[in-house]
């Protein structure tokens, strides 16, 4: 999947496209619209008197994850999935989810399937505090290869107007936190299953240099943040939330960085867990390719004032966050730096 | 597409397993969800201090009519249909369109495709008073057969508390008013584009017994009916709105009737345009067969006070619909029964 950002809007389209897209699409926005860096969902104004949250909103599909959610028997798995994703991208600008629906498409409906799929949706929905308000299920055998499904996802949420987290405030001197990922989450699935086909392991095989097989670690479920980080993006304690997804660590982060500061990431701040080091020596995947693609154990950045940084370590790791100090915020050109010395 | 049904929801599912479904979507529910017979889109509460329109939201797929518009080369055209399905959707509640999220996929990108897709998304959004605030663009070729394109899309919108459309008040004596449809709109396609080809037609050669061509007919919009009927709905001055759509006029309004009463349906009230008749007679397709899959040139039933209905004939008419009083409400087992003496 490639992802096409613009002002407020996160967007995922070719590359080749994009600019036609984004005119396209701006040419439907309204002053209701809130343009905001960033672009992990979609934010705007509330109809009514006034005063009520604001709505946030993304969508966003599995993609290949659920290939080996079928290949393991746990499509459920990887839809749940979805859910996570969706609602940790509205985590991003400090909304909270609200309501999911979903969109689920095969060539010919398989009933066992499709129930895992909808029970993984609800078991993940209720987690997040989403209610399932609607969906679809779609069956065209001139559309889709057999036996294979694909589910796509709405994730509907809200945010109070003065307690958008957009970046904005970021400066030089601020600390970047970092909370552990679960595993792959739900990208670089495409090149993991490249690997693990290459090096002729089967799902159930035990994952070198770890204690589960290589399926369990695929199919670890996308860590859902927000209990431990909406109560601090509510108090005003957060900058900016960037989701890791594609892109990784820096590719995310940079998109909620303002202009005029760079992230300095430290990657002696945590160990890289098995399954990135396991998968960059098995695929041969060179260090800075990986960390383009995968998360590699960090699924969620934060920033906050550095006065700020040991109190929202402490509240994060006891709302059950594995949490790490990765970096610093100083004056420079906008990036985000792997500071490999 | 075979839509499963519950009390509040509208989700497409198959009948197999309609049930584990329900049970997994009705456990994510909490006293939000509004519980309103009818289903067209999902309800719920806003959060906040109270007073805000309530969320309306609902996911939709184009189905084969995209398979019509790549042939045709108007891929967006049938994209925009999604929009318009949604949007409509959110209409049978009362409820006015906000913003509107997208999910294009195919195995390979195809630039074009993708940028006439998007174009008429956003054009129909500006349509129906939507932003395009989200979309996600996947490729995946292990899921995906090579040169087709599927589109998901989900409408968010918002309904006044007091001005949500259900039914509840529907009584004998009220009145059925229809509004005429464009065409097929976005259902029973896979059953037209089976005739079309045993025909013998080409989407180029003319529609016998009409003025334009096959393709032309086929890929009509599916009508906007907002425009007309939000200003009648916000005032009160509808009972019930049935979305025609999978299912056919009687599968759709029976949706939104309570216990005790039946519309009759009088099919003199208006004449079948020639592309149903078409279909019907290339296709060898029995009338109630047909009736149960196509719109048969009614693309939106309202339910009104007998008193109310000359005004709201004349309103609709104003605001540029073609209107035809299409039945009565009668006292006896919930149902539609079509009056074809």
């Amino acid at each position: 999947m490639m992802r096409y950002r613009d002002a407020g809007v996160d967007i995922a389209r070719a590359d080749a496209v994009k600019d036609d897209i984004g005119r396209a699409v701006q040419s439907t926005w309204t002053p209701a619209v809130r343009r905001l860096p960033g672009g992990f969902a979609g934010i705007m104004r509330w109809p009514g008197a006034g005063g009520a949250p604001l709505l946030a909103a993304t969508m966003d599909g599995v993609g290949t994850k659920l290939h080996v959610g079928l290949a393991a028997g746990r499509a459920g798995d990887a839809a749940a999935d979805l859910v996570y994703h969706g609602a940790n991208d509205l985590l991003a600008h400090g909304a909270r989810p609200l309501a999911f629906l979903d969109y689920v498409a095969q060539a010919r409906l398989d009933a066992a399937v499709l129930r895992d799929i909808v029970s993984g949706l609800a078991r993940a929905s209720r987690e997040v505090g989403a209610v399932l308000i609607g969906g679809e299920t779609a069956e065209m055998p001139d559309t889709y290869l057999e036996g294979v499904v694909d589910v796509a996802g709405c994730m509907i949420g809200a945010v109070a107007e003065g307690a958008v987290v957009d970046g904005a405030a970021v400066r030089a001197g601020d600390v970047v936190l970092g909370l552990a990922s679960a595993g792959l989450h739900t990208n670089g699935f495409s090149l993991a299953r490249r690997v693990v086909a290459a090096s002729g392991l089967a799902l159930d095989d035990a994952l070198p240099g770890a204690t589960g097989s290589v399926g369990d670690a695929l199919l670890a479920p996308h860590r859902w943040y927000g209990r431990a980080v909406l109560p601090l993006a509510e108090a005003g304690r957060l900058k900016a939330i960037a989701h890791v997804t594609g892109g990784g660590i820096a590719g995310n982060l940079v998109r909620v960085l303002p202009a005029g500061v760079r992230a300095m990431i430290d990657p002696r701040a945590w160990r890289t867990p098995p399954l990135f080091r396991w998968l960059c020596e098995a695929g041969g995947v060179p260090l800075d390719d990986a960390r383009r693609v995968f998360n590699m154990g960090v699924g969620l950045a934060l920033v906050c004032e550095r006065g700020e940084a040991e109190a929202a370590h402490a509240a994060l790791a006891a709302a059950g966050e594995t949490v790490y100090r990765i970096g610093a915020v100083e004056a420079g050109e906008r990036g985000v730096v792997w500071d490999d010395r």
